[in-house]
């Protein structure tokens, strides 16, 4: 139960619940008006009917319409489900949320373990050649037997390069320390406060070139659309492994595609593509060195249970004003 | 190059090299009287006909017959070239060596963390959902997308227990730690230098019905010899993970079979079988949560030149009397 030392705080949320986050919720909540939508979106991609409870909210949580948010002026606190933002994470909505000094927040540490363990399953398995070796079954001795376990890469002093360094990146980097590799992040504008060496704009090219495992954590802005075109391919290192578990639309799939076929990426390890699922006889859904996984990097038991705990947990920090967090705006 | 400040010594190696592996020998040696097998064995499992010059060796490097061993009068120090010893170790070639004074080495090290980083890759294989994932399209918002985020459990707070602890135990221990995982190993005698809590014969049945993950890395011994029989497997925790990364030998696979049938272990994960590979038609071959690579564990670029460079290193120990690394006898 939150404190709730000041006024009930009317909240709207339309996330889909299961029915002990629902009950975990109720009793979180409890001293606030707690307001479920009936149609709630289940994702960020597909929004629900503007629900008019909505416009008389002080705190919003799930995925509520922009628009909707336009129009409803007692906001004063919105708690995003997902880690993406790509829906609010425009110039326009940015400057509305400052001008009403509405703090927004993302779920982004709810995920950062589950993702960041979904692509370090991809860089094992890539090591470990499991999509080969799990189908094999050559015996001792042959050629093809030394062939398969030559084939197994040792991560040891391989380079790492992380694009899009957050919560996911920051622990991809932890779990990665006891395999000695080298490991760099790439960002915007470095803060200062990383755990890695950090490369800017500047340097891009160069810490391309070095990495054998780009690691494409970026999310979708008007920045990153189509980061990953045919020039920065063309600047990895060849032979490289690339993996995305940010946003299919950071990615010109074209691109990738020659890179693949040309092997100056050896092998690409997607959780997101564009569209999802990728249509039907795609070529990269058929490529012998292209893996993909139907956007669940960020998924796990009770995931739902977790948003919630998030989401409380961020409640009790803004009834006693303290600071959000994972706030992005 | 070893210092060889005594007399050149007779060194006998029945290993098969690469070309560079073999340079790197050559060098490494140099000073000594380097004899090469030209009918090398090439594992633990097919020995090669008697070569007379072994029987004038002093130190055997590779996979010596222990026939040949017992008539060989001049040996001072066996290097062997593999992590299992399942062919020396038993009490009369163990009391051999001793009478004899005999040193026996294996490559353990050589091993460990390609081995570690293989049984790894399994456990966030399995956490990760790939087997399924992979093959899965299921569009966002469905119910089998949904339930396909559900299944992957994320390891913290789980439980790992490793049955065997050695150098890829502890390497796994390591690797393991950033996940936030409750780790602890089996062995027979704990000797109080282990990273992780022991737990011994007594404590077994209690371990094995509390750990999510049961990792098997024993050697195939008169010991060890079908340890996982029907009753141990009904100790695990129901829906526990089996890993095999040791030896085929160790587990009764009829009573594995019964367990996954069962449910009672939810998904087994193989590198060793026996036979290997298994018959055709064999049950855990087609079984939807078995999952078996073919005794590629230890195998990574350039392990014949890492197996030599740590023959190289005990040589050196040898001539200036330091202690061997990775003795076993």
């Amino acid at each position: 139960m939150s404190d709730a030392p000041g006024p009930p705080l009317r909240i709207f949320a339309d996330l889909p619940l299961t029915p002990s986050a629902e009950c975990l919720l109720q009793e979180g909540a409890a001293g606030h008006e707690l307001m479920l939508s009936r149609s709630p979106s289940s994702s960020m991609l597909a929004s629900a009917a503007t629900d008019p409870r909505l416009l008389s909210a002080e705190i919003l949580f799930g995925q509520p319409d922009p628009a909707a948010i336009a129009r409803a002026p007692n906001v004063k606190w919105i708690q995003i489900s997902s880690s993406g933002i790509t829906r609010y994470d425009n110039p326009e909505f940015r400057a509305q949320m400052a001008a009403r000094r509405i703090p927004v927040c993302n779920s982004a540490h709810v995920f950062a373990d589950s993702c960041a363990l979904h692509v370090f399953s991809f860089i094992l398995a890539q090591a470990r050649q499991l999509p080969v070796a799990l189908k094999s079954r050559c015996p001792h001795g042959e050629a093809e037997w030394h062939a398969l376990r030559g084939s197994c890469t040792p991560p040891e002093h391989q380079t790492v390069l992380i694009l899009g360094y957050g919560a996911i990146g920051e622990r991809l980097a932890e779990m990665l320390a006891p395999l000695n590799m080298q490991v760099q992040a790439y960002r915007r504008q470095a803060r200062g406060n990383e755990k890695v060496p950090i490369v800017t704009a500047d340097g891009l090219a160069r810490a391309l070139a070095q990495a054998d495992h780009v690691v494409n954590i970026l999310p979708d802005s008007q920045q990153t659309r189509l980061f990953f075109n045919a020039a920065r391919f063309s600047a990895v290192k060849p032979g490289a492994i690339f993996y995305n578990i940010g946003r299919g639309g950071t990615v010109d799939q074209d691109a990738l595609l020659a890179a693949l076929n040309a092997r100056r990426i050896a092998a690409a390890w997607l959780d997101v593509t564009e569209p999802e699922p990728l249509p039907e006889g795609h070529p990269l859904l058929s490529h012998p060195h292209c893996f993909i996984t139907p956007h669940i990097a960020g998924g796990h038991t009770d995931e739902v249970g977790h948003i919630v705990r998030h989401f409380l947990d961020n409640l009790q920090r803004f009834v006693s004003g303290q600071p959000l967090f994972d706030r992005v705006m």
